[in-house]
């Protein structure tokens, strides 16, 4: 395609944002793509359809029947395998958790213009599969193989760039994170947006790495250099910076925010007294929750902690308060094994990736 | 509650908005609420998770074994009936298009401030129930009943009014409508989101009559006043104008945006030569769509028109261009059995209701 043909090859460099205004197309990614209803973090697996979607370019709707994933270049053995074929291998069931890398976007000062998410692209969902590591095995990755990549197939431009949504892992990583090939969820098979009728689940890691729409998969004996590993999901401190990969999800927790709500503001109210607080918190890596503290009037309390339903599934926490009359700022924080804690403040990123920082939930508590 | 304990009796009023600039609470409200996504307009029936979700409070969490719909005040033989029961009675699936009453309100200029949908607050799913009219019968509306009023369990604050959220029908547009009391979606039980365990669906209306988390039922013989029925879903012309209620849905269509979109601004890229543009078009009240047309290069052409897969589903059209190279903007634009003709421009409503404007989409064609 020539510079003539792309007529998005201006778009989606630095746009100026400004605090909590938004331009039309930030509110049409925020119409296009969705998260979880906070209040549903009571449950330990995200009722199907409030899953979080970040939805890169259009979902492709694919025929089940007729989809083969593909082992293609790069392997001693190619070869190409059907849906019935991948169920036929052993399965393994287990919840994950998946956090969006551009979760807690819109809490970053200055704000990247891409989708404002506020704190709702999570979710815990039960992934059904088979481990991909035997099947990589048996292509047979040739010698001097460094990474193997994976398509969708989704294709869309991202900054002028047509592209397949792309992403790669080394063998290393895909034997120590336990990559599965996904084609049941919540004890269904996949729907249309997550990624039907394949896609892989990297547990531990930020979303973008679990390849949606999954049809080929290739072995390379150089780094991949996809749009989607190298133009983006990087750190960096400044527009110059080249930037670190985005991997592992960030020590984070969430509360349900107690009591009523206000329908626009989405702001709190409850009666005084007693009240149970509860949240979930998660890290990367397979790394466990060792700490959630709470913040009830200005003193930081330690919430009792549940054991997660899987080594990569949120663990529940819940807190008691004691709730007097007027108005509270309610944050909780989590700590993880390797001592990791959440910050109070958002952590520097341009593209506002991996914001962590401490939940703040307005509450407004009634007289008695 | 006294106004002291009120921290939301000044929220909702006219706030000030600008075309394209939108407020933290507005992108809470888009990430909050999700539509469609428009390239499933393809299939008959709305992927599970992708029916569009305006929920006004929270989600509550009902045990439905515990749950029982209660024929409570202004009948003659008031009863309780729980889930088992409700599915014991006769059943009917049917598909039903429903459309959030404020779908396309990002597209009215001033733009209220609310949920700035553009297109996507559409959806049609299988709804399986019990035709409500025999059990109204049953417990006998006393003979001075107006209207009967429908209550879910979702409590919150609207411009500083706590309420359940409510609504009512008169006597005749239960009958008329055919309102089913439904539990089931796609085949299967209803999510959470939307309405779990028990909701009505009141066919060809916009979507707020369909209450969700239905408890509770009342025979009333005076025009309900409850906050969802006289504070909003009205036309107004003007702040003082007190407004017509808002019904049955207006004529409108929809198209899948051809080719493969810009990641951020949505905007569509495909080679040049012939294409076959699909969409779908639906009207209120069961009127069928007589006629679809779509606007190519200046010209507007009837589409191909499918019979819809029921009396309150919306109908898939579809459309030859041959995309010549450059920049195109496409329009489509449906008329109903009774000659309502959907508009070029978003008709005005002080609240953004029922902006059933023709959908217009920016199409760039590759050169050959």
């Amino acid at each position: 395609m020539t510079a003539h043909d792309n007529p998005f090859a201006g778009y989606g460099g630095r746009i100026t944002t400004q605090d909590g205004v938004y331009s039309q197309s930030e509110v049409g990614l925020a119409n296009r793509n969705s998260g979880l209803l906070l209040e549903t973090l009571a449950l330990d697996i995200t009722p199907t359809g409030l899953h979080y979607l970040l939805t890169h370019f259009d979902v492709p709707l694919i025929d089940e029947a007729e989809h083969r994933l593909t082992f293609a270049r790069g392997f001693d053995a190619p070869f190409e395998i059907g849906l019935d074929e991948i169920r036929a291998l052993p399965q393994v069931t287990r919840p994950v958790t998946l956090e969006c890398a551009g979760n807690g976007r819109s809490g970053v000062s200055p704000r990247s213009h891409s989708m404002p998410w506020a704190y709702e692209a999570v979710g815990t969902s039960e992934w059904t599969g088979t481990p991909l590591k035997p099947l990589i095995e048996r292509a047979g990755p040739k010698s001097d193989t460094v990474e193997i990549a994976f398509f969708g197939a989704d294709y869309g431009f991202d900054k002028g760039v047509g592209h397949y949504f792309g992403r790669s892992l080394t063998l290393a990583q895909i034997a120590e994170l336990d990559v599965t090939l996904v084609h049941f969820m919540n004890g269904q098979p996949l729907l249309p947006q997550h990624g039907a009728p394949l896609r892989i689940i990297v547990p531990g890691w930020y979303g973008m790495a679990s390849v949606k729409w999954l049809g080929r998969i290739e072995a390379l004996n150089t780094a991949f250099d996809g749009f989607q590993q190298v133009r983006t999901y990087r750190f960096r401190e400044s527009d110059e910076d080249p930037g670190r990969p985005v991997t592992t999800m960030r020590v984070k927790s969430l509360m349900v925010p107690p009591g009523v709500p206000d329908w626009s503001s989405r702001k709190r109210w409850l009666r005084p007294g007693p009240v149970t607080l509860v949240g979930r918190a998660w890290s990367g890596g397979g790394v466990s929750i060792s700490k959630v503290e709470v913040e009830l009037d200005g003193e930081w309390r330690e919430a009792r902690l549940q054991p997660p339903a899987g080594a990569y599934a949120w663990s529940k926490w819940s807190c008691e308060w004691d709730a007097s009359p007027g108005a509270h700022v309610l944050r909780c924080c989590a700590t993880d094994a390797l001592g990791n804690v959440q910050p109070l403040d958002p952590p520097w990123d341009v593209a506002g990736f991996a914001n962590n920082a401490a939940q703040k939930v307005q509450v407004f508590v009634a007289e008695a």
